[in-house]
């Protein structure tokens, strides 16, 4: 039996911090580039498949939407602050000024993977290409406002 | 209703062909480079907590570990025939010379980053340790023999 097992819930609340130590802004950076081009990958194939480059497939479509709705989850962590340099970013100073809408593009990213997964899983080609367009959207939206070119 | 869904089994599953289209070499070897990125992240955030660099927390511990069984299914992709240039990459030309040990490091990741899951879960900081350790070891494996210095 650890210490841990016998702390109050209320101490354990308390030592309940974020286990990341503080990374150094070029580990950060290029963990957040790596997550995105694992979603570019994925979300790339599936948009192949609603444009008829690739044979349309069920299966294979659960699979790529589902890794979405896990990626998306992932970059956010890697914004830190302090992490505006480091390495080479194309990161926008924005996203540590104006971080509300930052992280709301982050829950609406979410929730359109989400919608996605749910389309994949419908084997309604039609509305996986619809969810495919409003997925890359949102992408689009973040990219414009928090992205150099 | 599809077609799809009128054809009789075997015909859908000689449909059920890879999804991907031929990606440019360029664009596996990011995908791929940005997957071990992810998986370096992840593991290293909890390699800090078996060492004490961060506390250990069992739920932060279980979310890591789950990411690494996901992380850990994802590189295999981005290693397909003619992928071995085209960007800056490390890949020695033995991983598409001896593909059955390759692919079998991968088998062996995916099981020990399963192992971890359940270590994690376990909420035996010890196990966790010992397991951290064992997943590392096949990490390093497959870079002696298939990665550049």
């Amino acid at each position: 039996m650890s210490i841990r097992t016998l702390l109050p819930a209320a101490v354990l609340l308390s030592l309940a911090v974020p286990a990341l130590a503080t990374p150094k802004p070029e580990d950060a950076i290029k963990y957040r580039q790596g997550v995105y081009e694992a979603i570019k990958w994925n979300f790339g194939t599936l948009a192949a498949m609603t444009k008829g480059e690739v044979p349309y497939n069920k299966e294979e479509a659960v699979h790529r939407a589902e890794l979405l709705t896990v990626l998306a989850k992932m970059p956010l962590e890697g914004f830190a602050p302090g992490t505006d340099k480091g390495a080479k970013t194309a990161a926008k100073a924005k996203i540590w000024q104006d971080r509300a809408k930052f992280e709301n593009g982050f829950k609406q990213l979410q929730a359109e993977t989400a919608k996605l997964a749910d389309a994949a899983k419908s084997g309604d080609a039609a509305a996986l290409k619809a969810q495919v367009g409003a997925t890359g959207k949102t992408c689009k939206a973040c990219h414009d406002a928090f992205r150099e070119e």
